[in-house]
């Protein structure tokens, strides 16, 4: 006999329904237990027309509005690193995936449950796979398998951002800048070529790399090329023969891939450069109706997302889309990863009244 | 009942022995089958006095004579590299520990065998464990149980050294430089502080060392200051807040220990320097008469020793100690480990016309 999913009250208020969701653990690829309750929960509203692929699930309203928006979660985490279960304290939700992004799953449910005549049709997408490879990507997936069920008007991630509008996102892509050389016995290292030595120059270039912040559609962004890895050696009496330099681009979504590219590579010009991650980022989009009008009606305010999100393939779609949702990005994939509760309560609010 | 060990014929010819040696497994902290057969087959000669330590085996001669010269090798190879049984191919002699130096130990089995009245006083000594950390080392053991079993007026050393004298040795030390930063997420780079951008300067002054390469005692010594590893990183999103680069320095002897860490020290002023091991080096002592005679008698020929041995534990004793022995030691630890046979058998002859 199957084990019953994990049953999710849609009636429960919105912090405690994120605490229940918290508990239940979902690290990337492990994923059934919380998709087979949120599908559950949301099979039994009527209003709700559902559909499930691998771990995601999408539930879509269909009254014939002139407006379409997705809504989007995932519901994955990263490994549990002793931070289970939900634990409140005052005024604050601590836990793992309290803040990346249960608590904006735990919104998305509200929603689902409560606004069943909204004024715009929804798409609600909840999915699995994004704290990993993105080969793995319930999102990505969902584009390629089904894009008729991404297509909407504008998109809304509840990935952590304060409760405020994030708008685009950068870009990221890694390289690996390598040396190489020559191995000999450190004892007689005159007759050997030092890759290690031979990185010098790239880590000086590091050093003098000036950010570019360029402004788009009023929004500041923040550029940064770093080493986040260095390796080298054969063993403590071998000169060695490769030293590998890992670099990762953030780079503003003025910057096409393309563009990324030839940046780094000329920048790292002399240095065998080898691609190994690109992902394009997202422009604000900020000059589309849908966005002006959603982020007029949650407060005005804005800010430009550094970090690379999912808004990124709604944007490849052509669907703008922002991120807006509880919890401080600075504290996800934290050992104290925690989320105001407040958060949560405002960002159910806001989007009730957007809504209704 | 125990299995007997295998059974060494010294009556063989020098090539055939260092054979039977080679095939005899004796990866370090595993030379028990080895250490049995020697420590058997020099029981089995009544002009020797046999002691045994461990897997350590020393033999001697008591015949009453002015001087007295120790003859050392270690039994132990590093581990095996799909490099045996040895196999002959035309005047060369393939496989692991041909080279480093189980020839050089066949030469040993051979002078006890064979030298039964030597013109001076013979120390045989046949120890485990060099080729791992010194902790271990068999020579090292024997020097703090058993110090007057090292004694004597000269020690021969048979490392690899192609059949001929090299003297002394260099030092070697390795430190950790280290330097530190704050880790941040890369999409917003400019909150953190990254230390392998630190690392910079300690490979540009790496870059600009100039060897010295000093005479003593008419050889030229070569030092060498490198970067043997460099490792930094904490995952492809985050700004590393350490970065560590492993560097090995190899100084000539006339640098005592204090001396090389001051100036290594002083190299990466700035930096934060751990000595993580040190040996000092070895004089040449081709001032003291009995090395002189040694160097005469086996062709005048001598270089220096640029790499370290355990020659130099013997220097700490106050016995002037040369490298003396078949191979070439830049096919030592190679997987292509070979020695010329007529190397062996060379080192045997001269070393017989020595001692009678």
């Amino acid at each position: 006999m199957p084990v019953p999913a994990p049953f999710l009250d849609l009636t429960l208020d919105v912090v405690t329904l994120t605490e229940q969701l918290v508990n239940i653990e979902s690290v990337s690829h492990a994923e059934e237990a919380i998709a087979d309750a949120v599908d559950a929960a949301l099979q039994s509203l009527p209003h709700l027309t559902v559909t499930r692929r691998g771990n995601t699930v999408v539930a879509r309203t269909d009254l014939g509005r002139d407006e379409r928006v997705v809504i989007a979660g995932h519901l994955d985490t990263v490994p549990i690193n002793d931070n289970l279960p939900a634990r409140r304290d005052g005024d604050i939700l601590h836990g793992l995936g309290t803040c990346d992004m249960k608590g904006g799953d735990a919104v998305m449910l509200k929603l689902a449950a409560d606004v069943t005549e909204p004024n715009r049709d929804i798409t609600f997408i909840f999915y699995e796979a994004e704290e990993v490879d993105s080969v793995y990507n319930g999102l990505r997936l969902l584009a390629e398998s089904d894009p008729e069920l991404m297509t909407a008007d504008f998109a809304i991630l509840m990935e952590p951002s304060n409760a405020a509008v994030e708008a685009g996102c950068q870009g990221t892509m890694r390289v690996d800048v390598r040396t190489t050389g020559e191995r000999s016995h450190s004892a007689r290292s005159w007759r050997g070529v030092n890759a290690i030595h031979k990185a010098a120059p790239i880590l000086a270039r590091l050093n003098d790399f000036v950010a570019r912040q360029p402004v788009i559609d009023g929004l500041t962004y923040h550029e940064g090329l770093n080493a986040t890895g260095i390796r080298g050696g054969v063993a403590g009496n071998v000169i060695p023969d490769e030293c590998v330099v890992e670099v990762n681009f953030r780079f503003a979504p003025d910057r096409d891939e393309a563009n990324a590219e030839a940046f780094v590579r000329d920048f790292f010009e002399g240095f065998d450069v080898t691609v190994t991650d690109m992902a394009a980022g997202a422009l604000p989009g900020l000059d589309r109706p849908a966005a002006t009008a959603f982020v007029e009606a949650v407060g005005g305010q804005v800010a430009p997302k550094f970090g690379w999100t999912d808004v990124a393939r709604f944007t490849a779609l052509g669907v703008p889309a922002v991120n807006f949702g509880p919890g401080d990005p600075m504290f996800a994939h934290k050992q104290d990863e925690h989320v105001p509760m407040e958060h949560i309560t405002r960002c159910e609010q806001q989007l009730k009244e957007w809504l209704a």
